[in-house]
């Protein structure tokens, strides 16, 4: 078992990384005020892990409580956030429960709002069961919910108090979504880790087959890429925005096929190729430099052609984004693989042609 | 106009307080990140002084937003929340559009809570146009909503970055919302402020007059002594929890006589004397001492005598509360006026008698 620990000054918190870490209860008892859990899980995941965690757990003396919601991005509104909360207040649940996700990350994008509004706030413990949450949701904080009119709208910046990135719960992680977190993945190698990404077009085969020394190793990387950025910037006011390469693009992609249809890494992915070809067509990337960015994506198995919304639905779909700064649309774009940055000094031009085509 | 610096280091905000304050657009353009305010109001305030407050800003180049929405307790939850989501996306309001709260605690609780979880977080004003709101809600960052299950179960603690109390819009406060206003003002005394108290039974009836300078000091004092709670207290571990005297036998009397009904300054006037009678029970208080804060609630227009719900509906009601610890109740008791305790030390027994009758 590999641990990371997430330096935030007082909201520090460790991410163990390894295989068959949901079964030992020691890695997460230090963490409860009181030996009473609610477990937010979902239908798909909680036949395959939900009795690996709690049984233990109420081995050790702890009461569980269960709370089994639908699964998919379609649910990560409004109205399963209360079915959370409505099973918190049956069960009375007080201010020093603990909120234990387990699933992906919309689990622990909604347990970790919940957590953070129930009672103005309960502790949480993070188990993400796919690569995307394990890479991505688990450091940063973020969590919220849907809107109908936009995607992570709603929501709150906080920290759970340990994460459990359990390696054998990838093997019964759908081929689609394994790929759509590789997306993520190599997002931290191209904006701001080369050696990394050198590193990923080497071994993305073992990743493909799960090899356990390779894949703990990409999720500890990636989660140490990802911790550096959000400890300089836990508000996402600078440099966090980085970890938005592919996102404006790709948030567009999935709201437009409508929540779910895209996997969020698979939208990274085509989002991030949409980037390359603006960065292109402004002269920071070469043709080369953007074909082994189509190529790493292919070797993951991800999408690098967007679908053809013609350029104003696109404009007006990033227009909503949470990254618009004084009505100016910025971007993450490449300037080089191993470095973006966050720019609004790009033509307009050019933007509308990488809209206006399949790139 | 008067200012007090409410200290909480990075998120320390000033409160003025003074006649008039909502036409000077002076006192809220230094705290915007962007010339574009939402105010939320409702359809009570609205029509007195969303204008007063609109009209010099958008004088001053401010693009202004108005939310008005249904007036009282009852609206206090997540449908009124998604009213404001609703505004703000449509509007496209951005991460340094300011939420300005104009109204009474609901509005406060609403908009604060709205303006924590939007974008994961926006910047927000308070202009609190109750009593209650400007010596209660305005000092502590507590926002949130109810839910069917329990008031104000759902939550964040989030800070505006300055409050302007303005005592010209108490004149339009029904005589009702004054006293239950007064409420509050009352129980700093109690809780840690003898000399406020005995100066709160000199000035009564100047207090219900309306008196400009008298009811400033009022307001200033309480804010004072909020603040200094709250300063070294901030997320209610400890401290904070006296200002609760009279809220956990309030919130179970305006839970069960229907939110609204009783007004909640009027809750916590009847339920701070079933705190003072337990407190007489347990040897705590004399006679005397209950008596004189009979008397002053009286004098506030204040009812002191709690509905009779029977023993058994108070404890299940009281038990939802969040000032619960491991299933046994804590108390904010009187040990004297001037001075409350956070106890679960009490006699059972004693409890079951002053939930028992008309105290």
């Amino acid at each position: 078992m590999q641990t990371l620990n997430v330096a935030l000054g007082d909201r520090s918190y460790p991410i163990h990384i390894g295989r068959n870490l949901l079964g030992n209860p020691q890695l997460i008892l230090p963490y409860l005020k009181r030996k009473q859990v609610a477990i937010v899980t979902n239908t798909t995941v909680a036949p395959l892990y939900l009795q690996k965690l709690a049984q233990p757990l109420r081995d050790s003396g702890v009461s569980v409580i269960e709370v089994i919601l639908p699964d998919g991005e379609a649910y990560k509104n409004s109205e399963t956030l209360n079915l959370i909360y409505d099973a918190l207040l049956q069960n009375r649940c007080e201010r020093n429960t603990t909120l234990v996700a387990l699933g992906g990350g919309v689990i622990g994008d909604l347990t970790g709002y919940a957590a953070a509004t129930y009672l103005r706030g309960v502790p949480f413990i993070q188990v993400p069961t796919t690569l995307l949450a394990q890479v991505d949701s688990s450091v940063g904080g973020k969590t919220g919910i849907n809107h109908p009119l936009g995607k992570n709208m709603i929501g709150a910046f906080y920290q759970p108090q340990v994460v459990l990135a359990d390696i054998a719960t990838l093997e019964t992680l759908p081929s689609r979504e394994l790929a759509a977190g590789l997306a993520e993945v190599i997002k931290y190698g191209l904006i701001r880790d080369i050696d990394f990404f050198e590193w990923l077009e080497s071994n993305m085969p073992l990743l493909n087959a799960l090899n356990t020394d390779v894949m703990s190793y990409a999720i500890y990387r990636s989660c140490q890429n990802k911790a550096e950025v959000v400890a300089v910037d836990e508000r996402e006011s600078g440099e966090r925005a980085l970890l938005n390469l592919g996102h404006t693009f790709g948030h567009a992609i999935e709201n437009a096929m409508g929540y779910g249809v895209w996997l969020h890494g698979e939208a990274v992915a085509a989002g991030t190729m949409m980037a390359a070809d603006l960065s292109r067509r402004m002269g920071w990337l070469t043709v080369g430099d953007v074909s082994r960015m189509a190529a790493i994506f292919k070797a993951a198995n991800l999408p690098v052609t967007p679908p053809d919304l013609g350029a104003e639905k696109y404009l007006d779909l990033m227009g909503l984004d949470k990254k618009v700064v004084d009505g100016k649309i910025r971007l993450v774009l490449q300037q080089g693989i191993g470095k973006s940055v966050v720019t609004g000094d790009y033509d307009a031009e050019a933007l509308n042609a990488t809209l206006s085509m399949s790139c």
